[in-house]
């Protein structure tokens, strides 16, 4: 296909290299800001723009890859080509998406991005979303060019996914960095840390989370929880936090071992 | 070594497999359930005991895999025989086990086990404390001989370590099992989220945490996050802990790149 990026972030950098390498041609890259969009479209080849002026109407697909709050005004601009215009949010509702020929969609991969980070693109799954079967159908095609996890979401069923994913990865994530700093004040390693959460992340692909749930909550271990809540005596959000993951955990427990 | 293991749990199960692997005699393992003493003694090809007046006193080392609440009523049972007595606990203090001769010590294995999921132990980070130089150097040379990890941390950096881990490895699952939880309300498969799952754990791998955050706190996308407290509407609980770690997100926000 003939693909136009809007957008030059984590999403279309890796949406567009995994497109480009799955053979598709990306005709241009849009951003505001020049430099990025010239050194994400030196990457795939395309031509770099910065206004929407300046977009070539012969595409067949405009994938918009931007804040969420930005995709009712550019896909507004957009419509004047009467091509297929499909967003990567995660939220977003197929409905925000402007056209003047009912042609809109939802490209949804499903992972964390980074520039810097490269990332196998077969293994993130994709939700798709069509405004009509035949635009279901091409973004089908389309994403089972790149991955081989390709599902059908409706915004409702996506916003779950993202919230679910919030959950997971976001909040996941900032429990590693909460964790790092913990470290950094007693002139601990991070790295020490690591397979530890390798570990989680890997028992998680084939365990129900649930059922492998360890630590003091889960074994009622009230002693260690306030030797720990006393660690965090200067840090009552993270007390807090503590806390109520603690409660979370103890509520959500299904029938677990505890350490003989 | 003769090793003696207390407790058939998750821990003693990874460190008897990995103790025996390198070489070293098991030669009992205590649970005040047999049959529990039964399964991890045959496997360890060591001879199983459900009292504590059975143990077997020409050993060189008692490794106590317990609840922390027994490690010092169960050294105290222990103490007689006059062998160096350590426990594996994270928290619980080295002068919380009780001896008659002053050789006890801490061995800590930094990592979440579960009986039923293989481990490379290996990767293991192991945190050694001993009484006396006499111990630390035998635990370490010990904990060197399954580990490649092998650090020497006191209790209080052992404290602040089980905390860290609380919040990198127990907190993280129960966020996958939320996760998850989200996804079946909107008959969603967790599978959809291992990639995601996976790809949070690599990236903290090789990335500082705070610097490859994503997700619509770190973008301050007020827009995304309302949505998804509404979508938590009937969960108080969860939109207290989404409110908390997206406050938590921007606090600890260092420069950051936001999507175009």
């Amino acid at each position: 296909m003939q693909i136009t990026l809007i957008g030059s972030g984590n999403v279309a950098t890796h949406l567009g290299a995994a497109l480009k390498n799955a053979g598709h041609k990306i005709l241009q890259v849009y951003s505001r800001n020049y430099q990025n969009a010239a050194l994400l479209a030196y990457y795939l080849s395309a031509e770099p723009v910065n206004s929407l002026q300046n977009i070539n109407g012969d595409t067949e697909l405009f994938i918009i890859a931007v804040n969420d709050d930005a995709i009712g005004a550019i896909s507004k601009q957009l419509a004047v080509y009467k091509k297929t215009i499909v967003h990567t949010s995660g939220t977003t509702s197929i409905n925000d998406i402007v056209t003047d020929n009912s042609l809109a969609g939802v490209f949804y991969p499903l992972q964390t991005f980074n520039k810097n980070k490269e990332l196998n693109f077969n293994t993130v799954p994709l939700g798709i979303e069509g405004s009509n079967p035949q635009v279901t159908q091409t973004l089908t095609l389309l994403a089972n060019s790149i991955s081989k996890t390709v599902f059908y979401a409706t915004t409702e069923q996506r916003r779950a996914l993202h919230l679910s994913a919030v959950f997971a990865c976001n909040f996941a994530n900032n429990l590693f960095a909460t964790a790092q700093a913990l470290l950094q004040n007693h002139h601990l390693d991070f790295d020490l840390l690591k397979p530890l959460i390798l570990e989680t992340a890997e028992k998680a692909q084939y365990s129900n989370p649930l059922a492998v749930q360890t630590g003091p909550a889960i074994r009622r271990d009230e002693k260690t929880m306030a030797i720990h809540l006393e660690l965090l005596k200067d840090k009552p959000d993270l007390q807090t936090i503590y806390h109520l993951m603690s409660q979370n955990i103890i509520k959500m427990a299904v029938s677990t071992e505890p350490d003989e």
